[in-house]
């Protein structure tokens, strides 16, 4: 009897075992996930929410889900305030004319057609804006040339992109005319990242736009030699009325207790600038491809394995927040959930939060994953954005942490296409979600509600 | 006695040679090379023949030699024909609308206002076009999709590039409307390589641009799935009349033989897509400073040190042309040549085009470049484009090779800008030339001419 034998729970059936092992390691080699991914991005490609993809994405996804044999699929209305792209470019006018590669930041408001045109004031972090004095500001374009730094788990992202989020209203605040950070990204490409800002319609703000990191250091180079910088800034990126996307649910139902559900699943919706491939058609075709090899390999499992792909994750959640609204009384049905979506490089870690009770399958799960190279992270774990209300309302969740490293690299830009994907680190994914998933629809138990968070 | 001093020609002074490795040496810490770079890119930047930049670079360059101290600065005017880029836009309406990353080639023809709407007919490489028949091709946007193959020496891009260089006027001979490639470069950046195509004024041609390699990777799965795919194309780059501009020359005088010149240098114009860092400010950094580290170090040598920066590599080699009709009642002063265009990345090999007598003081430069991991690469080397009228006219020649691996991720894009020179190899480069020159500058023979060209 092997050591991984051992530590598994008594609750599951050995050759419900024997089989899952053995679709685990077949995952390894299967193509799915990345032909799905291949199809969203070739067929579909750009879907920022409100955009023509929007609507392409969600026929694409139905007809998808039910190509693959999905037992049921669903669309639930999501409403939201659009948001489009408009035109964006930065011109250094002064001391040395230079064009600039930059994106407006979501959910920011537009320049005069004309631009804006103002001195450049430096600020090496938030904190040192945050603190500069309104007249150091005032009439000026603000720019924060912090540099996110590369790591595993992605963590960098999270401490470098509070700026993205709140210069354009601290800069507002401070009298200043907009606002360009240096983008959120790992890269030296000529590619910015965009993403969303903080957005409250009560509270000021200008428009704002990231530079890519090659374009940034030139910036500051140039502000080495203290002489006054000169930007011509048009950002017409814009609020544009209210739209009606919708998350596509694809259920392979359960065949004890079809109305409990184990939610996995990706966001639907991709920033404009590339095609979405890492973010998040990859994570659609992980799950997707999850769900349809349990199905088709093993059959219907005790619990309904529910695939959502939510609508608008980018700049607002508003998938996430229709959902939640749709289901509050049906909660405590859903049962335990995940989402992919921080690309498709390998796994090395699984994190729950769950229920003390529910660690002991918890061990059957990682028996299961070690051979994947993946390690248990501990029971404090978070989950994607989609799960956030849910998870605050007191669902069970899981993450499966993939390989940062590269991710930000690519990420909300231009590069963020199908090339950037090892169909081999995504067959791992493949397999470690068939696991957790699998896993959680058979067990007899639940997870827990109601969990605290920290 | 070292290896090194046995193998050293008798010709050279032992305190010479003495202050030459030291000098070697120290310049390996020298940053003077990356200060002079970070100066063309930041102060100028694009520098495209006949733009702008053009003529804001030749006021650098006059300013930069003076302020390095070279003993005189001298400008030749260099007539060319101006090519200025418009407009650039690629979306495929039909099957799968995407909008597709795309500049257009040097020297081609612009499409209508409105553009040009076709169908794609794809091939693999150029010779597959060359070998189709007309009616394939007729009132088509051809596509070649043949990818460059990455390689130290960059041999791939010779191999890549002839579908640049012709597809245009093959396309419009079969009777094509259009022409796209993928681009000529080893990245998977959504950043398009330019590069000029083949003109003759007397052959037909087509509008035609290069798609960034995901792109192509796009392209090739859309037409993987035989449906028809249609490309509307927008290229509104033109040839837009006569233009001077200049070569900027900076000697460092001989004491002995001040009318025999060492040439070195690089091309002072640019691609306008990124600001010409490696391609070919990086090659300027590398030649004023070795120029400058000579004379400060050891002071005037026999022969003149002629730095020139070339004026109109990038389409037309117009500075060459232009200087080698200026100077052509004094070719043979022209004692050796070379040029620094292919990136600041190390140098591994020395290659010479030289005549059999000179070859022992190649044996004492390769004594003194053995020690930064330099080796020697035989008598049929070539030299930089920029040489090619004064080499086919007699000239002897030299080229440092420079390991090109990475080279051609950048080459000609959006992409070619300062973070991607890495100081310390940067100094590896100047060490080298600095060899190299002093001691062509200090031998007492000269290197031949009218070698034959094999």
């Amino acid at each position: 009897m092997s050591l991984n034998v051992m530590a598994e729970s008594d609750q599951f059936n050995p050759a419900f075992l024997q089989q899952l092992k053995v679709l685990r390691d077949q995952a390894l080699d299967s193509q799915l996930a990345y032909e799905i991914t291949e199809s969203l991005t070739t067929e579909v490609g750009a879907r920022l929410a409100g955009s023509p993809g929007d609507a392409k994405a969600v026929a694409w996804a139905q007809a998808k889900f039910k190509e693959l044999g999905f037992d049921r699929v669903m669309t639930e209305p999501v409403p939201l305030k659009r948001w489009t792209r408009g035109q964006e470019t930065a011109r250094i006018l002064s001391p040395f004319p230079h064009n600039l590669a930059i994106t407006a930041l979501g959910r920011t408001h537009p320049t005069p057609d004309e631009g804006i045109t103002a001195e450049v004031v430096h600020f090496a972090t938030l904190a040192d804006l945050q603190a500069a004095d309104k007249s150091e500001v005032a009439g000026k374009i603000t720019f924060i040339s912090e540099r996110m730094v590369r790591s595993q788990d992605g963590s960098g992202y999270g401490k470098a992109v509070a700026g993205r989020g709140l210069t354009a209203q601290v800069t507002a605040a401070k009298g200043g005319v907009a606002a360009i950070i240096r983008s959120i990204g790992t890269d030296n490409n000529r590619t910015p990242h965009t993403g969303g800002a903080r957005y409250d319609k009560d509270i000021p703000s200008v428009p704002a736009g990231a530079i890519s990191n090659p374009d940034a250091d030139l910036l500051v180079n140039m502000l080495k030699r203290n002489k006054p910088v000169t930007l011509q800034l048009k950002l017409t990126s814009h609020w544009d009325g209210d739209y009606t996307s919708q998350n596509v649910i694809g259920d392979m139902l359960g065949s004890e207790k079809p109305d409990e559900y184990i939610v996995i699943g990706c966001h639907l919706d991709s920033w404009d600038l590339g095609t979405g491939a890492l973010d998040d058609a990859a994570g659609c075709g992980i799950t997707m491809a999850a769900a349809k090899l349990i199905h088709d390999t093993i059959g219907p499992l005790k619990r309904t394995i529910r695939v959502v792909l939510w609508a608008n994750e980018e700049y607002g959640i508003s998938g996430a927040i229709a959902y939640h609204e749709a289901h509050k009384n049906e909660l405590k049905q859903h049962i335990l959930g995940g989402e992919s979506d921080l690309g498709a490089d390998k796994i090395y870690a699984l994190g729950t939060r769950v229920a003390e009770s529910a660690l002991p399958t918890v061990d059957t799960m990682m028996s299961l994953l070690k051979p994947l190279d993946i390690e248990y992270a501990g029971n404090q774990g978070s989950s994607g954005a989609d799960l956030i209300p849910m998870r605050r309302a007191g669902m069970a969740v899981f993450g499966l942490k993939q390989d940062a490293s590269s991710y930000f690299d690519y990420h909300h830009t231009a590069n963020d296409t199908l090339d950037k994907i090892n169909p081999e680190s995504m067959a791992q994914n493949v397999a470690a979600w068939i696991v957790v998933t699998a896993l959680a629809a058979e067990a007899d138990h639940d997870f827990g509600f109601g969990l605290s968070e920290e």
